[in-house]
């Protein structure tokens, strides 16, 4: 072999970037439809620090020289000034955010740079990448969640006392305290950082060292890189280490699920800013108007982030199709995994940062939310718990007062609105106290067991969810 | 109201361009969050050409003047000019696409530019302008579908004679030819022109006139702008012109369907291409390498269409996610629609682009095709039909040669391996005129009937298609 | 070959069906796992249908004879009325719905019964059954998609002049019609139907004579078939017919977008139906009360029908994973197909049966609705478009309202409520005529051209829906 | 109020539950439309289990009496005899299992009967029945997961050194152990098992006290009835409690997971008993043959299963569409949660149950992947490897080997056919112990790292799973 093909490398190839074996380009339309360095580029910074622990571990396992190492280093810091001094170019003829680096790193230090892929493949190198990449993702957006938490949770302090109805079927069902209602998604966003906080520790586990399948024949030493990289452990099988990307979709579950209760807390928005509601006001600066109508003042991000649930919901289902029925163990297919979940991770990271702001802008209109406690019959139920302390069946007391609240509704007033009297022709154990039972500051106050709507409750949930957090 | 107020307009606030009802600008990070002109600019064109049928319809029923229809030509003539240069600047704080010409057409011819935007609001206008789009996206990827059942017809003609294993449960089950079998991927591809042609009449229907909801107080006349623009029909409600996107979800499930079969085929390429079957060779222009395994030639553009199958699929679910529960009319949710619809299109646009040149370069190992079909009892329902037509109900002719292969597993032989005598045994009316039907030939032949596998079938199948096309 | 074993068949075999070429019996477990019998037995009739049409076929091309027709259909005859009265025995060793009748037909007619098979095959025979039902199924959708229209239509005529506020993005907009706001879901159901139609173009396409994959050996005249059981053509390749689903699919997309539309009009009664709204009362037949609260009524069946969007999308879902990346020809994945199919068509019948009784039991408070349309600056746009007639540019006149409406929303009062001098400090052309505007009637009645929310235009639409169904 | 009045109860009330507000009564497609009985009787025990924890807690809060209790007890123990009898007679007037159970309860046992619903809904009784009878579900499916690890150790540990090729885009990419391809599945397993058992702490939370929607004015004593329940915590908030389904949804993901795995073992399994690639063959009784071709054994069960996937997949699509924009609190779509996740897990147990049989019935031919591994130049990285250790960077050595490749493929022979001379013309370091590095068993020995395919390394991970289960 002469050394002028010894010193070819595959790089040199202007059309791609494996080369000898092959004896035809690949055509501009297949190298952009295959190419992935557009969207995968946002990983450099994620590689380039896999990379380093590879080169470390290499050196230390006695593969590649203490020289070798240092050359690295240099090189990659040098890269690192020029990607984020935007100076580096990334060129679609060379793929992949992997390729561009590495033939950057053979520009500026040679042989040393060649050494590099030693023991690893591109099939675990991009694995680790999007590992790394997720596990920031995911500490930041719990981070976020948490601040979502402490803002609901703040709220709910100030409104502790606030009444308004509980819906059930968008009907009028019983009073709660606004505090109370806000804690409800306190409580959902919790479980969401439970989701994540679990998905990230199956994300955590390292992946190189599987090389393109099977592993390697150097004495590469796994849980030394691992740790250089914060992974909690190695993936114990390497067909299973290139090729499965399943902890990427169950951070899209979890993402759907992020979304889907931001979703109904926008919906409840969205139907208390309407005008016939009028519960509350968002601050204009998460609102527009209309481009023909001047009077509108619309509730745009809750409206959009509503909306982006389908998109989330969307990636999820997308990667789910993709590994369906897929073989081992790496395929093409499997490139098709980043953008989706991009997206996924953007659109919470941005949602959940607009909602933590959004909610210190709310204005309650508790005077809306009263009168609105008071249409509707709220407090029955209390009216038939309170025939049960007197020793009528439950079932028998729902029934009493379904007839009561029927005859309010024929004569168009409140069950607050009879007289004793009228109240006993119900059933003769009603009492004079009966009218503190019927009251929302007495139904309210009444609910003060764990879980329960009672002003003090919610203090003592919302502080804890101050402290915790 | 002082003059200045009065000069003053929507476009001359910085921060968003409704203005002087809000009291405060929205935040940089809403901006960004609700803006839409990163993504919908490509609507650009079609923007402007629905002004310009918007204007022209507004000087014929005299709302606006022949003056004001000439400068609103000459404004967007060089605002075609300047987006075709790259010149035009996108502001973001001017939300999207409508907002950013139509600042720029003030700026260029002044007033004549304010009352463009009489009798119509940016509710209908995206409406409009979306599906003037994918009407042209429609008419592009129903044309790649038609060369995509050319290229199918062309090679099933060279390979109508061709042989290979027609597999049910990936097993071998009767032998087709190669022809026959691609032409089934032609008849998917015919029913997917057929959805899109009958979803684009539910596209080809004018919005414009619907305005913000209701319709307009200006005496519009729907009927010459849909002419004007191509439109087939106007949408006969307005409220449900400006809110429902059910043509795009329709579009998007043909789409999915689109790329459904298109990952049946690629499936089928991608197994005809791994070394134990070999039945076909992919030009090496669709093919990648490995960073790390010297030796591999990878099919990387069908798995990575098979991929993307998942991409259009969850788009699908995305915009039924996003449209569920809408309550009319119009919700910001519906500024979600464009992006998974836009990358719908692109995806099938250049996937069906790419395969009609993978096909032309696929090439034919026929004898390991034939060599398969010998493999497997493929003829065994021919015998079958064989011993029917010498009397035998079907059924039992069915289980006469059920044990006739199961003596051929036994013996490690085929059923045509079988002497004259070997075979009267599991049935006396079996003559020496049974080998012929044992034959692959004779048994692709024979099915030559409206659907069947027989190349005479095949032919004129393959004729049929390129006539037509 | 013993004249036992040849009197022997697949029937007698109580394990399974196909028989001698196995060694060991499916267990228990595996049998229950792959049976369809209690699925695909709903199809019985459909099935029969099909047979009688393959046998009158095979009867006049000769492969059977006279006689072994009039047994079959002597002895389909007494199935039909077995499995009309419940008689009939569905055994889940005979798997399928095809097995159990053909074994029953072999029961009572002997040798013709076993010739019934000839020329066909499962794979085709189930693809044929699917298509007969579904066919039925969606005239029976469309037919209560146009009952819905007219329900629709006739309640709307009921209400051309009643007014309520339009909403985007749930704030007041615009005022509109009530019968224009019903007469936006017509359209939507309109376009369900032409979606339906269209699928069924697709459904209605024979692929009967597919066999197993290849087509058959015998003389059959597939068209011949087609024409008996009504369908519009055959499909074109055996391949393709015995495997693709797509017309399934796109069923199932063509529910999804009902479905969809449901949703909506389900959420906009349910909020309609709450309290703060009061817009309509549902009839008490479709509300349901609460165990503990008395006074409840709730809106049980637009909730649930907005809850079943999602089976439906789900079943989408389930049906193109099904499908993906699926190689040629029939794979039992398939057998999949039916549960999600048949629970699709059950939910969209169901629920539009519902919805076209309980739209007649729609009470609708018009009080509530105009005290609504009042608030809100619903005409804002009418007091701009007075401005564009008065000489002002639109985009000018849209400012000056704007100022205006901010100065009512200080004031706490509406546009209508400013004295002509108050109207003028916002625009000098503003003359007495403006209060024609302002009102709520006035302002419906100028939106009186195709698409309008005016009566007039209301009470032509309605008649015209009422009319073409 | 009259005492018969008081006697009557709404279980007296032919029509419906609730009685005493309505005029009317529901429809009968309305009844069969909103009930759920037909398949939430499937909870009916952990209904009774709930309802008893319930009672002993109302006892001992001192809201009932201890003969109350002994009552509710006593008449429990009849309705689950009669429900383990099939003597329980289910009323679709009765809606749902809640008011089946119970209204039989005040038939056997009378008034403590009617005392039982104190201090509870259904809203939080449905609720506390789904997450008892789930987390009874997950533990199964644990259970199942952790038998098929071990079937799949078991065959691991047998095949620990047999080699097959391992493919990447299903190309020959480097020689693998049958039992280190059989490991990678059990990886999976193992991850899924993670998430159910993190999904379960999460359903493990009791929703009872809650209520309707707000909690109670009884003196509840929730943590009592967790700890009677086996609950590990109680849902602070009352709101959510009764309306969120996260747990339901991220069960459905972890199983569309699990599914999602299964396609993926699926698809190997019937490629590898595709006649052309011959690895394996799957027992009889997991086979199923054909109706029409006679020598057909087909491998139903993974073909079925594979299809499955787009059943869960389908299923978690649904509950998220469901869930999207609920406002709080319960609302009737939530009573479309039930089926989808029945399914589902229904899916998965009799999945899992039916493949850790079948695990045990494959039979592998060792011989076929021998010859299959000798195929496709699975050594070339080896060969890559050497001249890196013989010193030369990765990337020369990578391009080395390609050219050596293109000269074998010319050839038609593979690189350990290559003489010494013949690779030394491609690189001088290259000496005679090439040819141990070229062999299989050198191969895969070399790779003998955690997660490497080395037989050894086989070993040791077989060996941890089947002592850790």
């Amino acid at each position: 072999m002469s050394t002028q093909q010894n010193n070819q490398n595959q790089f040199d190839n202007k059309a791609h970037a494996w080369s000898a074996r092959f004896s035809e380009p690949v055509s501009e339309l297949v190298k952009r439809y295959t190419a992935s360095v557009d969207f995968d580029k946002r990983l450099a910074l994620f590689d380039i620090q896999g990379s380093l622990a590879h080169a470390q571990m290499l050196t230390q396992a006695g593969v590649i020289s203490q020289q070798d190492l240092t050359d690295i280093q240099r090189g990659m810091e040098q890269i690192i000034t020029e990607i984020q001094n935007n100076q580096f170019e990334w060129l679609l003829d060379l793929e992949d955010v992997h390729l561009n680096i590495e033939k950057r790193l053979v520009e500026l230090i040679g042989d040393a740079g060649k050494r590099l892929h030693t023991g690893r493949s591109r099939n675990d190198q991009v694995a680790t990448d999007i590992r790394l990449w997720l596990r920031a993702e995911i500490d930041q957006s719990v981070d976020l969640l948490k601040q979502l938490q402490k803002a609901l949770a703040q709220l709910a302090l100030e409104h502790a006392d606030t009444i308004l109805p509980g819906f059930t079927h968008l009907q009028v069902a019983q009073p709660v305290t606004f505090g109370h209602h806000l804690l409800a998604y306190a409580e959902m966003f919790g479980r969401d950082i439970e989701r994540l906080q679990d998905c990230r520790k199956r994300v955590n586990r390292l992946p190189l060292g599987a090389a393109a399948l099977a592993g390697t024949t150097f004495p590469i030493d796994r849980e030394y890189t691992a740790t250089l990289l914060g992974f909690e452990g190695v993936c114990r099988n390497s067909l299973d280490a290139v090729s499965d990307r399943d902890f990427a979709i169950e951070f899209c579950a979890a993402a759907a699920l992020i979304m889907t209760h931001i979703s109904r807390f926008s919906e409840e928005l969205i139907i208390w800013m309407s005008p016939r509601v009028g519960f509350i006001e968002l601050a204009d600066r998460f609102c527009t108007g209309s481009s023909i109508m001047p009077q509108k003042k619309n509730p745009d991000v809750p409206e959009l982030a509503r909306g982006k649930t389908g998109r989330v919901t969307g990636h999820l289902m997308a990667l789910l199709t993709l590994m369906k029925a897929q073989p081992l163990a790496y395929n093409k297919d499997n490139q098709e995994d980043k953008e989706g979940l991009f997206d996924a991770a953007d659109t919470i990271r941005d949602t959940l940062t607009i909602f933590v702001d959004m909610i210190a802008g709310i204005q309650v209109k508790a005077e809306a939310m009263r009168a609105a406690a008071l249409q509707g019959f709220a407090t029955a139920t209390d009216l038939a718990d309170y025939l049960v302390k007197k020793g009528l069946p439950f079932r028998d007391a729902h029934e009493t007062v379904a007839l009561a609240v029927r005859e309010c509704e024929q004569k168009g007033c409140d069950l607050a609105d009879l007289s004793l009297e009228a109240l006993q022709a119900f059933h003769p154990s009603i009492e004079n106290d009966v009218f503190d039972v019927l009251t929302l500051e007495g139904s309210v106050a009444a609910r003060n067991h764990i879980g329960g709507t009672a002003p003090e409750r919610v203090r003592i949930e919302a502080q804890r969810l101050l402290e915790q957090n």
